[in-house]
């Protein structure tokens, strides 16, 4: 079958036609993709990178792993699904059976596997899960959107995290797709007004046109800019990091009020120094991060927002690119690209 | 100075123009009334039901709870607060040294008096109030909209103990002021949808102008209009009761999800049976009720709503009327008004 | 095989030699029940109480719910146990596919099964469950104490909904098994002073050596107790249920404290009439009720506690008898016994 | 009057006679000292370390902040306090009218002043404070105990921001005051286990005594020493750092389980490079730190717990000296000593 593969260490993928169809486990679900969607984490595995590395990637690799589809054979004692189901699939591959299994944190299990880097991925015509990743969709999502649930969920799960953000201040540093999304979702759950960083002057737009206030961070001063649009709880009440950019945590962490929640998304590359004493003890922030989506609530507070029209999640598709076009779709990410969607 | 009045037990109060101004303590504060609202509490009072009675309301009274104004003179100790300062008013005066007061429950302080039912109202040309009851005003408040934190406060303080809506099915039952402002909040912080209950079909037709589907309850089995309409869940997420009927509470019971949360703000004459075994024990409900506002994170969260325009109270105010048509105002909160402000 | 069944509608229950042995289906397992216990739950389903009625027991049926045993056999598609596991058994028989199970409610399933009530129970030699239900054991815990991890959850599960009690004044209606090991393990969790309440001199006592102070509620003014002898707080700050008398409720909630919390466990035969406005709205009171333990949490919490020695639960069992004698078990629960094991 | 002074930047303070008495402001109170007891920030004062520069001291200043007396004068606006009230005092001086004053975190004012750093302290015959800052004892609790108040509630504090430790198992990095308190209350809140880690091989004893396993940080691996012990979860629940040393926090967040926590209570002298990748994000961890005390939810925990004697603190006071021998004290905290008592 045709499928985007990453052969060996080093820079590079290539779409090959030959790639076999997987073989099924008794607990496994074969999916025939309906759509796919290019995520950052995947330009880093095309190029190499040490972020993709840390991963511990399984070469020769199927990439990809956002994804819905349809499901076209079952193993023998897959429970709950159907033949013909539409699904959009997790990729945190959990045990079930671990301790963060049996703890309601299957999202952090400790034997996870990751589709696309683990694991085969959705870069093809067919991929093949547990079929315990499978979150099937109602009719009413179209599998453009059902591809969206996997990226939008690290957003939604960076909210859940960050607590109630009804009526508060948000600080959003990076508008690609997730800080995107985090603003999107601080609006719709009621904030009080969103502030957007972001280097790239069309993202920023984009943040703008979501409701956010737009700063470039190399032209502002954040934390003072913080302090006087916020002058009674003398900063905002909350700040997401999505950009993975070492040097912001401290940043967000001088411009949140005193008593205030950081929560990262973005991986930094390296450690990042923080000061304890002044932020963590004295200023009482809370720090939290964020890896996945919570299974399966993040899911469904998605479906809820997404089928009754609250959340619109189609204007983030900016490119569709037949599975052939994969580097065009990679070379698009490094511009302007919101999300690129990929057609198996 | 001029004031509404009620002078004794029995229905009625009346406007007087000789009522003694009152007299400072050192940590008190006079404010001049910008403008009041008449509450639900007002006309149970002026018609002295047993709700009302159950206050213990303290006769010869000033009536009225509900306000803003300028602050006149200041006793002696008062701190934090300078003549000329515009504020809004907290009903619950509160000790400040009891075990609510000092673990964060203000609002339920022990030797609470409630403004307008044990301690003189705001009806009036002049009201006096410890400073600690004052909540400064920015110069971009209204005064018509500072006297509506205090009512308002009600309905933020029904979503605080809600806890986060973000993407729930919500179910409000009544949309007198409390309800509809409880719905307008639940679709503001993000509720996938929100259901209405209601008899009068004005109060219905703006509770579906704010967003709500709008149910008439003796037209419709609402649990199973909630099963039907949120199958995924089984029934809605939360559900208040905001219209004091003493016969709802089962409806509501009913009507949310294993695990869902049930917030009642209506003060039921009577009490109500409670299948504590189908409900609280095998369906997991957790059932909350609200009184006042919480001191002053729930001023804090209005204010920032306000502040930032996510949040507009004015079309609240369906009419205005000068201090001596208090009589009017009770009147028309009996057909369909929705908040009757008070010119002094 | 030998096994205690009740055959049809009405009081009694019969021990007999000839019950089918189960048969598995591919995700169950056959255990070799080890060591049972009788439960408060099976004595009701014994008489044929409207309780008990209301689970819609299955006749005929095996009767039994509390057990630990040895995996004898398993389903083809049975992953993460092996033949020789000793386990514990969730009575709770969870679809994993509903609504509650995607989103951490398991314990509340939409499909529940109910060992004992509606599926086969463990009064036998061998029982059979779904492989999901099954919390494996490590060597250190004895089969008996294995048992009672079912029961004990439930007094476990009492304390994870309110919250953490360290420093808290608690009131524990009712010193049966379960009341007995909430007040055991609010001690242990660092309650500042437990009162137990309890008709039965012999429980009482139990009560009393477990650090608690007891009394007669016929013989004392609870609520005034509560007052006089926490006079900062002006009440406790948590109470239980676990009596299931219909009557208790009200006095729970006089006696808490503002803004406190009550914990309902036992099931009353009647709905209960609650004074919504003076203790939910007025006073700020959190109700919520419990429903057969978290899973995997609650075991995970008692094991974590019961293997480092810091809960001894061996007390608790208080008789020791052959499967035959299920009937003297019956009776001795009528008296003072606390826990009744059943050895098959 | 008589009070150690420190009159000058650099090392070293000094015991004077003729110390200026307290003048009275209306909203203050003047406390006869009755019992003070000597904190790390003393030591640090005394030896004028950068972290005691940090807080920007007043010099000159009466030293102290840990104390509690009889009130001997009052100002005249003074409510809720009487001549002879028996009173331990907060050390945060907070203001009652900022964001964090109003919205229950008012011990973290942006106000605050600090006793004993920004405000002459309690190491003297008589200290004034706002009689906001007072926190009234019952008769049963000596002044010694109440002058541990102020110290016991930083550890108290710490285990509020930890969540409920109940079942948990816990890391103490750090057996100083603080520590050792933190695994006194870790113990009595029902941990299942707690791991001291300290480098003074007499602490250590100390922590051993409370029930802690005591390990020397530098003889072993202590993460390694974590997955072992604890394999079902693969590390601590919740770790807390109270050193102060820079290198442990690392140690920390290796230590605990997937979806741990962290808190930190130790001021580091400089930033503490933090791998948000693998510990904030992937592995799930929150981190959150301790300054001072929750006014008043920790003080009134404490009595609580003290009244009731489920807390004994009078092990922590190792040493008892008059005020003049206040040098010899310091000397003391750098050996062995827990807390040192002065008696003026």
């Amino acid at each position: 079958m045709r499928a985007v593969m990453k052969m060996a260490p080093g820079p590079g993928a290539q779409v090959v036609t030959n790639a076999p169809e997987p073989e099924l486990k008794d607990d496994e679900v074969l999916i025939k993709v309906g759509a796919a969607m290019i995520c950052g984490t995947d330009a880093h595995l095309y190029e190499w990178s040490k972020s993709a590395q840390d991963f511990n990637p399984r070469l020769p690799l199927i990439m990809g792993h956002e994804c819905a589809g349809t499901i076209e054979a079952m193993g023998a004692s897959v429970k709950g699904l159907a033949l013909g189901d539409r699904v959009s699939v997790e990729t945190h591959l959990f045990c079930g059976h671990c301790y963060p299994c049996r703890t309601g944190n299957a999202h952090n299990c400790v034997n996870m596997g990751l589709l696309g880097l683990t694991w085969d991925g959705v870069f093809a015509e067919y991929t093949k899960v547990p079929a315990t990743a499978c979150f099937p969709l109602p009719e009413s999502i179209p599998m453009d959107i059902g591809a969206m649930f996997e990226p939008a969920g690290v957003s939604v799960h960076a909210l859940q995290r960050a607590g109630n953000v009804a009526s508060n201040s948000v600080l959003v540093c990076g508008a690609g797709p997730v800080g995107l999304v985090v603003i999107q979702l601080a609006m719709l759950y009621g904030a009080s007004r969103v502030v957007a960083l972001e280097v790239n002057p069309h993202r920023l737009k984009m943040a703008e046109k979501l409701g956010a206030i737009a700063l470039d961070p190399r032209e502002a001063n954040v934390p003072e800019f913080c302090r006087k649009n916020f002058p009674r709880a003398g900063g905002v009440d909350v700040a997401f990091e999505t950009s993975g950019a070492s040097t912001m945590l401290p940043t967000l962490l001088e411009s949140v009020r005193r008593e205030g929640r950081v929560v990262t998304v973005g991986h930094p590359g390296q450690a990042v120094p923080v000061d304890i004493a002044s932020y963590i003890n004295k200023k009482g922030i809370t720090l939290k991060g964020v890896f996945g989506r919570r299974v399966w609530d993040t899911w469904e507070t998605l479906l809820a927002l997404v089928e009754t029209k609250r959340l619109d999640l189609s204007w983030l598709i900016t490119h569709r690119l037949p599975l052939d076009q994969f580097t065009t779709g990679i070379e698009l990410l490094k511009k302007d690209a919101a999300k690129v969607l990929l057609h198996p």
